[in-house]
């Protein structure tokens, strides 16, 4: 009889929880399975009052990479065709594009050929795209260009083309007052002006690479001019390192997809406390791209996605999670 | 009648907008007057539905100088009292120090001497000091320190020596969906284990100076490593190069009193939209110190705290805070 009721109480424990974790589904683009396990059971144990691994609002810091995290970044990265862009928009006010490279090949429409100059020809570019005006003048160059600008394979915004299960995570987390950062390789200028509108990160939240600036007063304003110099570099190493500076904790959540996010994902792991890792894996040809580690492919041709990564997940026990199998959707529906 | 209505109604109007918005003084420190009054007029018409200067509560930024506004700075700023128990609490492993400057000044108690080494001899001290240990080590040092350390006039802890008007306006502030910054020439991660609990800003609300730092890996942990090198000196135009670095924002609201936060308030200025700077002029000896502009003193003696500013401050419309006069109260009253 002892025991009967015991496995009432239990039947009716386990039906009462379910009900109130799945009541509403918070992550519907996700397939049932161990990835959407993890999350929810993470989320579930640092927000349960009194729980061993309960975790105050004010410390539950996320950090996302965002390309090839939060956002498509092939067949390159979106910056790039952005820096792209701006060299024809600029093209008729320097002659000497013509013949001097990586512009001459750009221009020309030869990327493999502009970029075989390695990191130089890409410093370069970004140099003379994104750098020589003010803050709030490069801002409104960012917005007109994402408004309008479409990915060369679907023909959608690049931010018709964030991930719909990160989305419904970014929501999910907010919801259960975490605070969601992005830390991202890409250009902390480039991002704020649409983060807040595609993921709900406010440009305060957004952390990235960048250029020095410098104040100055301009026919009496003040502004913040952007310098043809390189200030910081937010990958690899580097995302810890702006994590601190920036955020000032260590995140209890990160997410990543590539070598360029192994320190964040060590860094947030080796807290005290539950802690939470995941990387994207992109094996998904049919629905976006298979480029990642576990591919099959020599790691020369991953190049930033080793298989190194993919092999730490598997060790420490990092969520990984497959797009082809744990993704029910990738991308949001379009807007009729 | 019909006019009489109008009056009517108007009396009704403004009783009720002012039961409202002093239903509870939100300033009970400041005495009545144009500063105080400044203050809550801002609030009240960026935070009023359908006023031509409500600002949506994503962009209501304020960011706050910390050495002498948030917290007395006098007579030396607290952060070289840690610097100078540092030296004590090392010494004994640094017996090169007994003859090397400035340390050896600063063991016999010559503070003066140590720093007149002027920039050079600064940078030294705090090399020597808060370098050469993690993230972690460090905050716990800056943690233990602040919680025992006593000011050497009133003997109270440095932390009872913020300002108790000051943090009525942080409370206000926060109150009405504003969110505030500490922007200080101050290490950020001096500030960083404090400002919590002390003014309600948490650490990714900090922007201040910075040494370089580097993730590494100490026996399999994850660490971040304090170097000595200069990263940032977030003073003068550097606060708003700051200010656009981390937050990504022009804040709305600015609040100083030196030199140093000159083109943070004329940044915040320059923006569209209400705008709010403040500056606080520290002009009661009795209850605090009198040492900054409109003393009467000459600029070489004012050092940071030039009459320029103050100059500037009256000429800008910037609202001009007297200690003596504005402040019932200074510090928060004694714990029992």
């Amino acid at each position: 009889m002892k025991t009967n009721f015991r496995i009432v109480a239990l039947v009716w424990a386990l039906a009462f929880t379910t009900a109130m974790a799945f009541a509403a589904d918070p992550l519907p683009a996700w397939n049932d399975g161990p990835a959407k396990q993890s999350i929810i059971a993470f989320v579930a144990k640092v927000t349960t009052p009194g729980s061993p691994d309960f975790v105050p609002v004010a410390e539950r810091i996320a950090t996302f990479d965002n390309d090839g995290t939060l956002w498509c970044e092939q067949p390159i990265p979106v910056q790039l065709y952005f820096a792209l862009d701006r060299v024809k928009a600029l093209a008729p006010s320097h002659p000497e594009w013509k013949t001097n490279e990586p512009f001459a090949s750009l221009l020309k429409g030869d990327l493999q050929t502009a970029l075989a100059g390695g990191d130089h020809a890409l410093v370069e570019l970004v140099m003379a795209t994104h750098t020589g005006m003010t803050t709030v003048e490069f801002e409104k160059i960012v917005k007109d260009w994402i408004a309008t600008a479409n990915h060369p394979k679907t023909g959608k915004h690049f931010t018709a083309m964030a991930y719909q299960p990160m989305l419904e995570v970014l929501a999910y987390l907010r919801a259960n007052g975490f605070k969601n950062f992005i830390v991202s390789g890409g250009g902390i200028e480039f991002m704020r002006p649409w983060t807040e509108q595609v993921y709900g990160i406010p440009p305060e939240q957004v952390v990235g690479s960048s250029v020095k600036t410098k104040f100055e007063m301009r026919n009496g304003q003040p502004v913040i001019v952007r310098l043809a110099e390189f200030n910081f570099n937010d990958d690899k190493d580097g995302k810890p390192v702006a994590i601190n500076q920036h955020i000032g904790r260590r995140p209890i959540a990160a997410f990543g997809n590539s070598r360029g996010d192994q320190e964040m994902l060590e860094y947030a792991q080796g807290g005290s406390g539950a802690r939470f890792e995941l990387l994207v894996l992109h094996d998904d040809a049919a629905r976006e791209y298979a480029y990642g580690p576990a591919q099959g492919l020599p790691d020369v041709k991953l190049g930033a996605f080793t298989q190194a990564v993919y092999d730490e997940a598997q060790k420490a026990g990092w969520t990984v999670v497959s797009m082809k199998d744990d993704w029910k959707q990738v991308f949001p529906p379009e807007k009729k």
